[in-house]
């Protein structure tokens, strides 16, 4: 029965789609038959638009000439069908474009060639060969790769949508386009049917073939999800991640779900860039074709808020803050930004910031956005895109904790206190990296793995990304007892995430933030407070980090620095150790060497070093009981798939309740050219904690020259409307607001 | 009666000084008068002069707003009064130079009164507090460094001369420059008296000094050395050079002795750089003084020819290849360089490639050459500076080895068989680096130091330069027995170098460098043939390295490899340690640490790395008892002075002749940003020795589409015209030349 209501229910939309089709316009999707009579007429006027064309043309024609090949599915990513296959996709999509911007028949001829050839294949095609996967494709090892290829394929098909007799059309869709929809949802649901950013390609491949193809029932099933499916709510995938322990799904449920109201993606920048693209360009299809959704006004706007904040997770050099699982390297050049720039620009409130992105870009998409970017850069309307202190909440409602990130003149501190992050969350709650200029200073280690490149395990994550990259002691934050955060464990993450304190920006010269963790380890509360201060006797802004952790326990704690650069001096002697040994056997221990320990007699600890021609010095407040060592990763790495880089860790033992304080100078300068080194050394002589009650922290900061301030934070009143009375040392300090600096 | 005769000579000098006084035009060393007039005339008109003007305008401007200070000397490099004293001599020198081209008072006040602290501190100053130098100075901790003053004080006065009154010449010849020039001469002669760059500096601030002030005998003991003076010829300096062996001394013998004819220079391009601007300078003071000296013809002219070697001693962004002690970052973008393509420029033929690299520089000298440089530019005669494939004779006259350089494309091979490189030479008898657009591919260590970083050990040679970085472990070349060529001793080292074999940069496909070394193990011959071939089968040139050793015993034999990058995979099955042991225990060794052993059974070795966005395979024919090891530079390095930078090193034990053969090939790239690999694999599949005999050596290589190419090398007749006929396999080839490739 049911399945002869099936039957029925496949017959009558045919009907219906072979109705309607003939009332839709094409091209409707990206490009719009309106679109492209302005795109044509504009031509050769303007220079960004036209360059990117001239760059594509010339591509696409060398493509041209060396023929098509759809090679039978082998491989892994970075092998030759999959790079092949991913290589069509790209290029059908763009002959598709060049076909209706140029008028000329060669590329829709190319488009359809390789279609028939694709519908040739598909229809006989099993199961990709390669098992690794929690969902395989057809043309790919994974699902989430053959929704990339029909997100851009049914660009193609709407370019060349009216080149096509009927019949071919029919041939494609029945064949080819239906199927593959299917494949990688009905028939895929533990790929298809979840909040996670391989869904959200899944739903927009399905949706946008059914707005070309004009069926309701894909356009549906891409915007709500499989209807009446019953998921094992405690399936988890490949990462370890819940498939869909909620039931939500669709393309709906995966704005909802990860985006925060303010724009923050709760995987982070990496994934955000990457999850991009099918969000918007299924949202400009959405918009052209069904106005009526306002799917740009979904959510109060988070589309196009997101891409704010995706720029704003940038550094200088606009490369994403690997926050998570992140690539390093990856930035607003990638393809995907010139997407969410345009985008934003075209349907947004057309911010001059963004145009001067394009340009550093250097491309625009060839659709009306594009145009209307390029005809902006034209027009002389760009300006640098400023990039403020920020506060970006996490979690559908924006009570997911969140990040931070404060920037002083070159200095850029990033400070996370936000929810797992799905599957491809890190245990580093109230971590932080630190950057001047687009150069690392305190890293964050970011992901292990080498995308795409098949000789490093196929291109895919590596299992040190497990043992190390997502442990807590690869972060800048406390570890206790060598566990990480949540046990590691990521159900028990999902269940936690840390709370905002409070985030001040409003003085640009004493930025502050700070959050409280209590369940990362029961029973231990961590309060963190990071501030950015710009001083006159400093010659750049200093960054201070003050960490109270209370427990009803006594601990071990570990508070890596993950310093970039070579070793300059300290003020304590160390040993270096004859023979290496890992610095423990689990949680991301096992992956460091032991490369030298000591401890200190004086009242800070101090370690300078040196990077890419600047100098810098961590100050702390320390006491002789401490252990400073020095570590370098890279123990138990039998494939040398981790970089060997240096960490110095303060490491507290048998305490309870403790303190750790600490400043971060940028100073100086030296030039391999000039050989001159500027001043190399710290400008603190001392930093104490000169009180620190439960309501209370004040830390006073002596500068070689003498001078000493101080700063009192507030621990248990975040208002800024508070007023403080304080007596210290017999001086009375009275304030408003959560904290004090003078 | 030579006490006698000495006050006779001295009182006579004193009379002609004062008799000619009057008669020399000031300015005359490097500025004169007429040159100062020609500058006037174009001032405004000439863009890069302009800019190099009003830079220097704005800098003088503001360290005279600062006020004089010359503090009593007390620092090493790096510390305050070190600084300070080097940055007076540099600001008197362009404030003399402003008070000549702008003529304004103020600038002449300033180095007048600068001049006469300096008269007032100077005659009563004892020697420099610090004790560390084998000559120490007085403003300075070492006589160098008060050598590098008056190089620059002497042109501050000549700019300044007239301005003064004769009391004030003579107050400040009498208490200042005279006994400066006595104390870093005849009061310390075991830093004037000899053939190093140190008493380049001595000579040339000598000289200098006597030019302005027209004293002959400084003059004469600039160019001829201090008369009469019996030195220890077996005493050595602090870096464990010999003082005077040969007895040579002064400025001329300074020229003679270091520069080969082609104008390289023996410690190599780092020193060569330092000791550059004092030849130059000094040079240009003669030319224009005493311009009967024909000075820039001296030699065949080899001062100029040696700027176009130190130019061609640089990659692809100007930074020179780091041999012997160099440190990196070094580059042409150097002040001294400045000088050197100006002067080249202007006392040469006007090259316009020297345009184009005094446009990168974005400064010319305030003077004549800088003027001419500034005006070719305004002239647009500028062309690229175009580097080519060079091969540079070291020794006096050229017969003591040298430096091959291979360029292909955007690769660069450097080939060392240079000599012993005085005593900053390194023990690294046929060794190589290797660079892709000006990153290396294959590293040359350099030194181990950190120039003028106080906190670095004063910023002087740290003891793992010798410990390490003079080692031959530390290079790309064979090691015997873990000991190090010559002893590791420098006077056996200066006994001996390689000699040239062949050299044939002839066919831009087939470049060639070979050498032979003899002395560095005694009963061993080492044969080293490398060659940078363009096929069309390879995407980018690789590069051939075929190493033939022959002894009279049986040895250990270590060849390293300092691949620059992380390991991306290999071939061949390997262990990594549980805990890191040092691989030695001396010669350098110490500082490795073992990272990973392996052997393979695959006739090949092979090593893939990724570096930079760029892919690059190491392919070496090897057998099943080589020892495969992985290495990591910084073990028993108490104070972190070494870079922890991964090695590989193929080991072969109990060996008496054998053969090593690789193959580097430089292929494809990985972006970050668009996270696409492109021809990440190795395209070589076999690399083979096919014969090797007394008389020749032939290697197949494989490529991975199935071609083999078959290089052969003619081991004992390195002839252009002989022919020579070989049957390997049965089959006959026939070919004229040194080398067969086909």
């Amino acid at each position: 029965m049911i399945k002869y209501l099936k039957t029925v229910h496949v017959f009558i939309c045919a009907i219906l789609i072979t109705l309607s089709a003939a009332a839709q316009e094409h091209p409707s999707l990206i490009l719009t038959k309106e679109g492209v009579e302005k795109i044509r007429a504009e031509l050769g006027s303007v220079p960004l638009f036209d360059a990117s064309l001239k760059k594509l043309k010339a591509e696409i024609d060398a493509e041209i000439a060396l023929g098509i090949d759809t090679p039978i599915p082998k491989d892994y990513s970075g092998g030759y069908t999959h790079v092949r296959h991913k290589r069509n996709m790209i290029v059908m999509q763009q002959a598709g474009v060049l076909y209706q911007i140029l008028d000329d028949e060669k590329y829709a001829k190319y488009v359809k060639d390789m279609l028939m050839q694709y519908e040739g294949i598909y229809k006989t095609l099993p199961l990709h060969p390669k098992t690794r996967s929690y969902a395989r494709g057809k043309l790919f090892w994974q699902c989430l790769n053959d929704s990339n290829w029909l997100v851009y394929v049914s660009q193609a098909y709407d370019c060349v949508y009216n080149y096509l007799s009927a019949a071919e059309r029919k041939k494609l869709e029945k064949n080819l386009f239906r199927p593959f929809a299917d494949h990688i949802s009905v028939d895929s649901p533990q790929f298809y049917q979840r909040v996670h950013n391989h869904s959200t390609w899944g739903n927009a491949a399905v949706g946008m073939i059914g707005l070309v193809m004009n069926d309701k029932e894909l356009i549906d099933r891409a915007l709500y999800g499989i209807p009446d499916l019953e998921m094992d709510k405690t399936a988890k995938d490949d990462d370890g991640g819940f498939i869909n322990k909620e039931g939500k799904a669709g393309f709906l449920a995966n704005i909802e779900e990860p985006f925060s109201p303010d724009g923050y993606y709760n995987e982070g920048p990496y994934y955000q860039r990457y999850a991009m693209y099918p969000f918007l360009i299924f949202a400009e299809g959405l918009h052209n074709v069904k106005p009526e959704l306002k799917i740009f006004e979904y959510k109060d706007g988070v589309l196009l808020k997101s891409i704010n904040a995706l720029l704003n997770l940038s550094d200088a050099d606009g490369d994403f803050f690997p926050l998570n699982d992140g690539q390093k390297g990856m930035s607003y050049y990638n393809d995907a930004l010139v997407t969410a720039v345009d985008i934003s620009y075209y349907f947004g409130n057309q911010d001059p910031g963004l145009l001067s992105i394009a340009e550093k870009q250097n491309k625009v998409l060839l659709d009306d956005s594009g145009l209307a970017v390029a005809l902006g850069v034209k027009n002389g309307k760009a300006k640098p895109f400023d990039k403020k202190s920020i506060n970006l909440s996490d979690g559908p409602n924006g009570k997911q904790g969140g990040v931070g990130i404060l920037r002083s003149d070159d200095l850029e501190l990033v400070f996370k206190y936000a929810a797992q992050g799905s599957s491809h969350g890190h245990y580093d709650k109230l971590s932080y990296s630190f950057y001047e200029n687009g150069n690392e200073v305190l890293q964050d280690y970011g992901l292990a793995r080498f995308v795409n490149i098949e000789q490093k395990g196929g291109g895919n994550y590596l299992k040190e990304n497990k043992t190390w990259a997502k442990q807590t002691i690869a972060h800048n934050t406390l570890v206790q007892n060598e566990k990480s955060h949540y046990q590691g464990k990521f159900d028990i993450g999902s269940k936690h995430h840390p709370n905002l304190y409070l985030f001040d920006d409003s003085n640009a010269d004493v930025q502050i933030v700070s959050a409280i963790e209590t369940n990362a380890y029961p029973g231990t509360k961590m309060h963190r407070t990071m501030a950015i201060i710009k001083d006159d006797a400093f010659e750049k802004p200093f960054m201070l980090d003050i960490l109270s952790v209370k427990s009803d326990s006594t601990n071990q704690y570990d508070l890596p620095f993950y310093f970039m650069g070579q070793v300059l001096n300290t003020n304590f002697e160390y040993e270096v150790p004859k023979t290496l040994e890992p610095l423990g056997s689990d949680n991301g221990y096992q992956h460091l060497w032991s490369e030298g320990c000591g401890s200190t007699t004086e009242e800070n600890t101090k370690l300078s070093w040196l990077d890419k021609g600047k100098f810098y010095t961590l100050t702390s407040a320390t006491s002789k009981e401490d252990e400073l060592r020095f570590v370098r990763i890279g123990a138990n790495d039998p494939l040398f798939n981790l970089r060997r880089e240096a960490g110095f860790i303060i490491r507290r033992k048998d305490t309870q309740n403790t303190l750790f304080v600490s400043a971060i100078e940028a100073h100086g300068s030296y030039s391999p050219v000039s050989e001159s080194a500027v001043n190399s050394n710290s400008s603190i002589s001392a930093l104490k904690i000169v009180l620190d009650t439960a309501d209370y922290t004040a830390i006073s900061i002596t500068t070689v020259k003498g001078t000493t301030k101080l700063f009192i934070i507030a621990n248990t009143n975040a208002s800024k409307e508070a007023t403080h009375t304080l007596k210290i040392n017999d001086k009375n300090y009275e304030w408003s607001g959560s904290y004090y600096f003078k």
